[in-house]
């Protein structure tokens, strides 16, 4: 066991957002851990924040696993933390993650750019960034750094893991690779692999940061970067993260009026445009692209049977009840992604259920849709709490 | 009337394919052309093929309309033309558009880069590209100059027009537009205006041409021009055209064998993304960039109700009878958007029908499921023939 040491890293991303509440963990410093490519890397420092108390028998954390562009943040720390979290209205007192009664624990992945080491982070051997020379990162290494963490915070199980997208894959990879440490998973709006029209999605995206001159193979840091790229990544990913009917009645056909007076003009916008322009701007300023990049790519390699032969073999390590849950509108992992998963499941004599929220808001619904989502998760949260196992 | 002229027009796109079967019609050469936008343009050279013979009666005319990457070869010329056509299977003798009884006419839209005045077309008040000066167009100023081409060739009625994608907003607009000189009208896989998520997809693809270095605001042509940023733009155009199911069967999630030994590289190719890498550069060895932003800008600005105050005022000016084809897993266009149309002019006791292409090819249905295709636009056909009105 390395010793873990607790330090901000360094970064060359500049919107790395400083927040009081973030607490790191260091390890893989003496020996580099070997990734899922069999790539080494090391030290690696995850950034993290907690709500809640652990309990003294160790017995009531619970893991919560961010998205494609999500960070640590899942929830404020109270009244002197004005900023709400990416999971605001499920974290908190009295919410269905309760930080009353759990310990919540929220990490930034591996090859993130909020804390924790990513393309980024400044690799000890040349003292630059790593840029395009970081290694590739799969899903699975992501949460073998979290169960590292895990332990750190002297946890042998969590009571649940839960997240949605790329957190859901964090989850049912918990599920497979940890199957005694997880009391619960609930995985939402996620595959059990990429299929290929995720893929085709990412690589449109990937290639507009690619093409961009800013890019410069990666060693941009100390320039402006692919800017222009990574909001064009960004408004696709926002299209695929919403659904034709969502936008139709967002946006109907609306110009952004005043802006141009000639509603002919090739550079006329309509606000569905105006919006995913805005979305784009708002990601560049507070992304690094070559995470953008890395992140994508762990996304197209999940494949939770890698390893294992096929989807059930794999899944029949699980030995945890299982909830997942799917958006009926999700364009990005349509539901029949989830189904499989709890058919597998289910045909293997496992608790594994199936929810669905009824939605128009596309994949995006996990964010969304609180109030539709709350009852179910309160009612298996309190499922494994009387399962008591 | 301005005379006619039949001449090549002068164009700086280096990759305009020049066939022998190619003829020109040039008009709005002595007084320009007003568009829907208040702009003028002339002169305009429309490029067209024909197939068939054109009946003394003048009676036997079909108007074949091609979608966004189209020209106006839809089919081959016979044995002493080798290069199939885009809708080669339903274009020729003894087929649905039977070149022995009618006389095809497939013209290359405004805005295009094959043989019509488009972006790449020459100003004559310059004596350069036109490039980004060139003015916004419309489907229905491609239509009017259909509808200059068509009266050119001697024609007062058509016998039908049809076309999918875009072609079937031609074919929209030629019913509402031109209500008395069309006989029948078959619009497939095609919205009544354009709704903000294909709107959106389309300007993530212009971005990603505008983006490119090579773009240089228009002026490119003498150089390789933006052939990354239209590549990207066609990877994106080529997933809307498929279908998740399509592609899962396709591709699933093979990677390119050979081509990197570590399947853990950020450059790892999925044979998803191999295909669209494919597709689009096979686009950039045939596309104009400055078309790509023009017709999709068309595309967009698409409203069959525009200038009428609503869709069903529109509609209302529809005379002759309609066949309306949708494809069952077509995401940019979904079937609820041709049903749309039809239930209007049912609604309004006109001869419309809906006929559905059941197919997980998507979008792309309308230039692969021919045998599905044939036997409802067959019978269609045969009932504007024997309604013999």
């Amino acid at each position: 066991m390395t010793a873990p040491t607790i330090a901000a890293p360094a970064s060359a991303f500049p919107k790395l957002k400083q927040r009081p509440w973030t607490k790191y963990f260091t390890f893989a410093d003496r020996e580099p851990m070997v990734l899922e490519s069999g790539a080494k890397l090391g030290p690696i420092t995850i950034a993290y924040e907690t709500y809640g108390e652990l309990s003294p028998a160790r017995d009531n954390a619970i893991l919560i696993t961010h998205a494609l562009t999500g960070d640590a943040h899942c929830a404020s720390h109270g009244p002197d933390d004005p900023e709400a979290g990416w999971w605001e209205p499920l974290v908190g007192p009295g919410r269905v993650f309760d930080t009353d009664r759990y310990f919540v624990i929220c990490s930034n992945v591996l090859g993130g750019c909020q804390g924790s080491t990513g393309p980024a982070s400044i690799d000890p051997e040349t003292g630059r960034p790593y840029g395009a020379r970081f290694p590739v990162v799969t899903i699975g290494d992501m949460v073998r750094c979290q169960e590292r963490l895990v332990r750190h915070l002297g946890i042998d199980r969590l009571f649940a893991v839960a997240g949605g997208s790329m957190g859901g894959m964090q989850a049912l990879e918990w599920a497979v690779r940890f199957p005694d440490m997880v009391r619960g998973v609930i995985p939402i709006a996620t595959p059990a692999r990429s299929y290929p029209q995720a893929i085709a999605f990412n690589e449109v995206g990937r290639q507009a940061i690619l093409n961009d001159p800013g890019w410069r193979g990666g060693d941009y840091y100390g320039t402006p970067g692919p800017e222009r790229g990574l909001a064009i990544a960004r408004m696709l990913g926002m299209i695929t993260y919403q659904s034709d009917p969502s936008m139709t009645r967002k946006f109907g056909r609306e110009l952004v009026s005043g802006r141009f007076d000639d509603p002919f003009s090739l550079f006329t916008t309509f606000q569905v445009e105006s919006y995913l322009h805005y979305q784009g701007k708002k990601l560049v300023n507070r992304f690094d692209a070559n995470s953008y990049l890395y992140l994508t790519r762990a996304l197209d390699l999940f494949d939770l049977s890698r390893g294992f032969g096929s989807l059930e073999r794999a899944l029949e390590r699980v030995q945890a009840p299982m909830l997942v849950v799917g958006v009926s509108s999700d364009i990005l992992y349509p539901v029949y992604q989830q189904k499989e998963i709890v058919a597998i499941l289910q045909a293997q004599g496992k608790a594994a259920e199936y929810a669905e929220i009824d939605s128009p808001h596309g994949h995006d619904g996990f964010l969304i849709d609180f109030p539709q989502m709350e009852p179910f998760l309160r009612a298996f949260l309190e499922r494994i709490e009387r399962a008591g196992v």
